[in-house]
């Protein structure tokens, strides 16, 4: 099924725990999951207090004997339905991924799970095992990864187009928490700023996995080693809210990543730069629908969503023509129909191979979360470069020892 | 209902002409219908081919009972229904806009109609008479003035901002058709050079219709007179692609506009300036969240959506946070939420006053069609001063007339 | 002499009337005479007032007994010297360029003639005949022709790059006189909008012909007829301060051109894009150091300043190294440069034939002057299209009539 | 003097060692003595072949008697003179700063000296002990610190526009070497990738101590310690090409800098963006007359040279009006013009207090190569935060000591 068609064909049953009143990231996962006609919203607990969730879950016209009052409750009794769901998605803070995965994985359940996947690598590697035992689907929305420019210079640099690549800098340096909204009531704030919900280096997990996802999924790339100065710029703040790291990634491809919360003035602040020797590109989020690439003598090309000469992998997650942009929604629309393919083909049994450039999975997930542990390390080891307790080879060695 | 709580709410059963396969804004239409869950497209013909229509209306989901052979069996059948529709779009060639909405609207539907609205002043006023005769809401998709930033740009404007208005500059300047794309089979090329079908001026209709209403929204001035140079740059193309005008607005204020299809090398190339005693504004399609404001001194200000400083016409709009650009379709979905509280108004017989900034209406499709006739007359007469041959007052007395 | 050696060789004696204190165009000439070491300032007539001239030269480091009271001194004087100036910088308001310049060409000096040349077409031709048979080198500073990067575009359209060249827009739109400023005591904008000085369309010969001249420099096309819409935007302001004018061009090219002091907020405002069959180019004065080419599938490629793939034209203006941009004064250097190229080949003797690409002459500024005159007349006659009243053609044929 | 004016004043006699035929750096000094006319070119050593030297130095107008065959002969030969230098220009390659410098320096010239300043902390602090007993003027041509809108960012961070200041990112990544152009018989590339001339850190040195000094400049604030990855990007060079490095600054405040002549597509790439609890400025060489200010809620102001609205310290470097780009070797002739105050000052023998934003002095010198050494050394310990070995505040007391 093309994207671009919007013709609809199937459905998904779709679920969701979290993205109660007040949630924005909910409320985006709703978008999403509806501008593309691939997912219905049938069943879910919005929220911790149950009569706000069926409020606002009726609002959403989920069937009100389908909005329920805890995880559990929820997983057992879709279980039950012919048409119970077929994934639900997990949209609450942190430090609740793993033990509300783990009661729809263990049901079988596909899962769609926020990120940063856990608050620690031991944690990480539980929800691995358990969704790799599995055997779902299970997807985390790096969507920024789902845009099509992204896709066009992922494609870009596996085609060969920049040559060897040599050195890559990205950033996801906001200014949203440049002032203690936490003493607010900011509930946004509230959360992120506590440690024992986001983790204490909160902003490498908040952005900084985006911004390093970004990072491999470009690239294909992957991290040997961390050097990192985490820092806390508001007082009495009691999580990380800047991050400055080294990166050495494979085949001695250098980085530098920069994760902020408190880059005051910057809208969302996420940009990255891949270079390598015979040319580079760039793509800024506050300008999705371009791609820039330069060449070794600086001449500066910019390429926009729509253009008949892009790739495939760009082409099929546009839906409407040139000039015409198409944002956040529509990204993270393009990540909830690549996972919609593959949620299809488990439905019909079929053999799935997933496309080459397709959505981030439980491995991603998991190295996001070894990326900050290190960094974490590094940071608190005087700068010292530390490798990630664990990389993408030991991910498959565990999940070929599982199957 | 605001649209940033995406919590549902009831929805408008719609009704579709038109956007069968391979009509972009067919698609468009119905993305839009589908984003904020305020609609449910429930019948429709479309396309002429009504095998084909069959097909994709039921890849839409649409129940195979409701798809119609042809506009006139769909208006009657619908109208018997208790569940039948309540809006209608009508998203075909703009020869047939007419016709077609005559007959949904001399059967008390709603109307949103596709622009231009007809191919003649005299057909746009006999639209006219049939919408305010009927009573029911008739929307125009110049969805462009539906962006957050476009609203606070109105907003600012009349908020004295700028002081006393004194010049325009704006253009609607793509290279879409900048080669005879009409000689390769291009179905969208096909019908837009056309002159029985698209009208002669074709782009002044297609594109210069939209830089005039965003020129007349933004600004709040009615045209007063043309100075226009028409052309026709591509070789035997038997429409107008090229449009260089001259406006004359109320109280003085003096413009330039642009349209064009042949500006090899453009993306959409929708852009505005406003400029008043004070300070001016820009606005442009390929950077749609943001708005420069600048002072006297030139110091140059650029807000973005999502900011607290924002106005409420332009907050309401806005769905995800700072920094995530909203584009095309959440414009296109700003419109139809708009004509979905009017609907909603109207559905439960409640006194409606729309907003101040809101959307089109069948006034300002009269006045775009009026706009491009009176270009058309003054480029024949090499290039003399014309006036419209209607004016928004002339509108407002034939509607007082008939109430 | 390439300019970019910086080795200087000879150097011309020049001198000047007009630019002194508080003169910004003054300045600007002499800061261009220096920068190259081509120049050598020895003669002038500082002002109108003697004992301020005196100073003012001195601190300029002229030989006190060069200051002279007013111009038919100083050529007189001069032309009795062998070490005598051999061209004369005349930088004072329009209504008096051609008094002065037929002072210096009636002996035999050459001239550097502030634009507008003049401030009608009868003292335009006048000019014309005292320049072409004094048979001196006459140039006339549009020094945006200058810039680097204006030659690299020149020298794409003349190369085919853009194929048949089908429109042109063009804006120097400026805000610096959107307020009332004549009435602070501003010189500038005093002299500007007195008619008798400064001609009554004021911003159309200030302004609106170096965009004229840029539009015929890049694209080597001439004007066949303007319909144009002359404004006074400030209250009671004596003379024209908006105009928005379009083009014929040869060979049914269209233009748009916009000439503006009252653009608020703007900052210079002189933007040109040019566009053909192929693809198209932009050119902003903002940002000069980079020419944008754009292809008929929207792919926008930047070129930089000091690229090794520029064409001879740009590189043998370029001083400095890819990313250190060269601003307004190396432009107004480069077009002297040019002039001397020209002046050292006369004061050898030796036949000289400028290049392809080389400095604005007593032909453009008399253009210029029709273009003026043309464009007054159009919008006094409800903007009905107007011809120039003398063309290049009628130009050469009195040249070699006179020859 | 105010550079404005051009009204010239007295000259300074200056003479040059280096910048002889094929030397960027030394047209680049000449442009800028120039410019403003404060300098008169009366001596010099240009290059080491004395013939190519004196016919070179013919053509910039040196009287061939003062054309030296070395640095040794011309010190002594100036210093007999009644008319001899007031100061000499060194612009050589690193290693040779400090013998040349001190051959002047014994001789009590006063020193303008290319960076960085010596291959060796040893060695700065062995030129720092001759340029402070000699008592004479010592400046170092950053001269990206003379840009108006960089000074008028320290103006605002001084007067607290951005609250205390918390972060820093600043970078200057050129990919003018990211081919292996040492092997292409490049002069430029091949001096700066051999060790004993260029030092090994070479781009930290090249480009790196021009950040560095941009960011202390504008921030005021001074360098704590660095954790620092240097590399070699392109195979088989023989010095460092690229260099990530973290700065924690006075006060804790975080920085990263990135300093690189392999960041291939990038122009000169020298940017940086400078963060504090209420607001953020950001300031590009590739756009030099512009500075963007960001308010906490991401609202982004675009001041421009020329403005009525801006310091001082901006203003006074300012030669033409709003909206005239002024670029690189207008920079270079700010940091000239304000060596000549001091020069003057000194001639005059009159007590000179330096304005609080002024040129780079020996200090700034030897602190850039601290930083060079600092990084290096903390790249060789695994990034290990490393402390410059040699402090503002040390510099002060050795010269309180000599005093």
């Amino acid at each position: 099924m093309d994207s671009r068609t919007t013709a609809g064909g199937p459905r998904i049953r779709i679920g969701m725990v979290g993205g109660g009143p007040g949630a924005d990231i909910g409320a985006t996962h709703r978008f999403a999951q509806r501008l593309d006609d691939r997912y219905e919203l049938v069943a879910g607990v919005f929220g911790q207090d149950p009569e706000a969730s069926k409020t606002f879950g009726a609002g959403l016209h989920v069937d009100p004997s389908r909005i329920y009052p805890d995880a559990e409750t929820m997983a057992d009794a879709e279980a039950e339905r012919e048409d119970g769901i077929e994934v639900v998605t997990i949209a609450t803070p942190n430090s609740s991924h793993l033990p509300l995965a783990r009661i729809f994985l263990e049901r079988g359940f596909s899962v769609v799970c926020e990120k940063p996947l856990t608050t620690s690598v031991a944690d990480a590697l539980e929800l691995h095992r358990l969704a790799t035992s599995a055997g779902v689907v299970f997807a985390v929305p790096h969507a920024y990864s789902a845009y099509a420019m992204v896709r066009e210079a992922a494609r870009l640099v596996r085609d060969g187009a920049l040559g060897k690549l040599t050195l890559v800098q990205v950033e996801h340096a906001s200014g949203w928490a440049s002032e203690a909204l936490e003493r607010t009531g900011h509930k946004q704030a509230l959360w992120r700023t506590t440690p024992e919900i986001a983790g204490f280096p909160s902003v490498v997990g908040d952005l900084g996995t985006h911004a390093f996802h970004l990072t491999r999924y470009i690239t294909g790339l992957e991290l040997e080693e961390v050097s990192a100065d985490l820092s806390t710029v508001v007082p009495e703040r009691g999580v990380i809210d800047n991050a400055f790291v080294h990166l050495h990634l494979t085949g001695g491809v250098r980085g530098a990543l920069w994760a902020s919360m408190v880059a005051t003035g910057q809208e969302h602040g996420l940009r990255i730069r891949v270079f390598g020797e015979k040319g580079s590109l760039e793509w800024r989020h506050e300008d999705p629908q371009h791609l820039v690439v330069r060449s070794a003598d600086a001449t500066s090309t910019t390429l926009a969503q729509g253009q008949a000469r892009l790739s495939e992998d760009a082409a099929r997650l546009t839906r409407v023509g040139l000039g015409h942009s198409e944002g956040f929604l529509e990204a993270f629309t393009d990540f909830y129909s690549d996972v919609a393919d593959a949620l299809l083909a488990r439905r019909d049994g079929a053999p799935f191979t997933p496309r080459e450039l397709s959505f981030p999975t439980i491995d991603d997930g998991v190295l996001g979360v070894a990326f900050v542990d290190a960094a974490a390390r590094s940071s608190s080891a005087s700068g010292a470069w530390t490798k990630p307790s664990v990389s993408l080879a030991d991910l498959h060695s565990r999940e070929e020892a599982r199957a």
